[in-house]
């Protein structure tokens, strides 16, 4: 059977090229890059050329990029470490109601130690509220942090303006641009943000390779502290070759995203549309036209997105429910609900995100496999019965 | 020219089986461990399979190992988790004096939130003092943290007896095995510790790889907060290749431990005696028999660390002057302040740590070509030629 692998936002296959850049660290140079000689030296070399290739993908200098494990811990990192910097001039936060578990659950943290937490609400397409956002900013406020888009349902944030909102007030505002980078443009300074974070395994690099961008001159507290690793603000022994294999996947990135977003984006837009066209009470989430190119998710009425899960991946297919960080709590996604869907209709929830290999054949292939596995779902689903019964009257 | 390396203690390189252990997971198996679908599932097992292989390797059981991407992650992760859960209870927390600075460091953290570190010192062998321990555990105490072995200076510390006084107040005691993992025995029952940190790159396994093994039972605050990666203890997507290739190398050190150690013992014995007695001057730091096998540490009085390294690294051979960690801060290593020597001595520190490929031939070249390197630098001196004049008159 032929895979068709459309879980873009839980992980995507690392390029060939990026492996191979990866190889000589993983084998001959084994060095520590803090190390004073020459082994050390051939690492660290390393290490800075990644910095380079990864600042000129968002257009940040090469010193404003500090390298970490994962998306999440850079947001850890800019969200805990942001605010404690700020925390004698105010203890007031805003983060998006549909940021990622690590933002939220790391503004939980800081509610514990004293912070007080303001959620800003998004609307029906998981837009935010910019008014709500203006007007909630008081003297205490030290940070705002909203994504720049949105994994579960593809929204793309107005995060110029936001940081037009947080600029007259000179506040710091970081934006969690995993989901984001390697298929749309992304430019701090365009953007306009204090800090932000992104992760190699959602555009073609290695797991384990992550980083934050922190505007030169912006004070934060590190997370993990120790040596003098990353200037002092990330301690730990630097997986060189992760890092190398991030520094490789920006740079292909750099050159090749337009072409990857475009193709893929043609390919997606024929499910966006066609999944409705061939399924009865399918409703597209998130925004239909401000959303990442390779992003098509859907409520199916009446069958448990967990399900139709399990059963393309039986023909086949990988596709998401949601995001993976939190895929076995098997809760209904809070991103969902903070867009004004019911519970019944989150746990309907299914997500295709679309990797440079997806086809228009591997479209077709869905769409003429998948509504017979959906009728045959309902079927068995007591809420459909329940409906049809109703309709009869 | 022929290359030595003998700075185990930053970094060993990897085992080609390890490295062939991880190619899968870098190359087809891209799942994300927490997806649902054949891709996740995949993932998931050689995690799970990988904690196994640790968890057999310290005498823990699997649900007892938490995966992070270094030694100072891990230690970070401990010494302010442990203390944080434990807050109610009360605020002190001992540390001994020649931790690692991700230990020193994250107590300095605690302390700006309103813990009290106090310090165990040590002897001129870098050995803690016991009843200094004993006597320091008040009711307040929440957490002690104490080395297995010390990177700079090889010396292994008392843990058992260690454990045995914290137990009798039922204490949390947490060691950093960084150093020592790979290189003797460490079995978390026999040394009756509550938590213990470990790094692949100390045992020939990759880089971005560390665990922290908790005892069942046993609160802890995150450190990474999100998802619900590693039972809840640790977000953020997993490293899974480099996850796997700890896995290899602790079955392979697991296996292959004992006669590794006794093959490098033997060849670092050599050193130890071989040094002192080629040049003058030249003092063993760290405990003459309490040592790890493959590390042999000096001070070369009259002649700077980094300028030994500097040569040695000329002459093709790796040595390090003291923790790679803070290696580039150019300070006298507060390790060696600890054990109380002054800071000229302290600043003449080279610390040789082996490998398994360390031959009796590498360090007969070592005795043959560095005195005469040792003689150049002394000559260039100010203090040695005033310690000349002072011995003529």
């Amino acid at each position: 059977m032929k895979k068709r692998y459309m879980d873009h936002i839980a992980a995507t296959p690392m390029d060939p090229r990026v492996f191979e850049s990866m190889v000589p660290f993983l084998k001959e140079h084994f060095g520590n890059p803090q190390s004073l000689h020459s082994w050390g030296q051939e690492s660290i070399e390393a290490l800075e050329t990644a910095r380079q290739q990864v600042a000129q993908l968002i257009n940040a200098q090469p010193e404003e990029i500090f390298f970490t494990s994962s998306g999440s811990e850079s947001n850890n990192m800019a969200v805990k470490g942001l605010a404690e910097a700020k925390r004698k001039q105010g203890n007031h936060i805003l983060v998006s109601a549909v940021e990622h578990q690590s933002i939220l659950h790391s503004a939980k943290k800081l509610e514990k130690m004293g912070f007080e937490v303001e959620q800003i609400p998004v609307d029906e397409y998981g837009l935010i509220d910019l008014a709500y956002l203006k007007k909630s900013l008081t003297d205490k406020t030290v940070l705002v942090s909203i994504m720049l888009a949105n994994s579960e349902v593809g929204t793309i944030e107005p995060i110029e303006q936001a940081a037009e909102i947080c600029r007259e007030k000179d506040l710091v505002l970081h934006t969690d641009a995993v989901a984001a980078l390697g298929s749309i443009e992304v430019d701090v300074e365009k953007l306009g943000v204090t800090a932000l974070s992104l992760a190699g395994d959602q555009f073609y690099g290695p797991k384990g390779s992550a980083a934050l961008y922190i505007k030169k001159g912006t004070r934060i507290v590190p997370l993990i502290d120790g040596g003098i690793q990353e200037s002092g603000r990330r301690a730990g022994t630097e997986n060189t070759a992760a890092i190398v294999g991030l520094g490789k996947a920006a740079e292909l990135a750099k050159s090749e995203m337009p072409e990857r977003s475009k193709k893929v984006k043609a390919v997606r837009d024929l499910l966006l549309k066609g999944l409705p066209d061939k399924i009865e009470h399918v409703v597209v989430t998130g925004h239909p036209e401000k959303r990442l190119p390779h992003h098509a998710s859907f409520c199916v009425e009446f069958v448990e997105g967990e399900s139709m899960l399990l059963n393309l991946d039986m023909l086949g297919i990988a596709v998401s429910s949601g995001s993976a960080c939190t895929s076995k709590a098997l809760k209904a996604s809070h991103v969902l609900i903070a867009m004004g869907l019911d519970h019944a209709l989150a746990q309907s929830s299914l997500v295709f995100s679309l990797i440079e290999e997806t086809s228009k054949e591997d479209i077709d292939y869905l769409l003429d496999v998948f509504p017979p596995v959906i009728e045959r779902l309902r079927k068995m689903s007591p809420l459909y019965s329940q409906y049809l019964e109703e309709k009869q009257k």
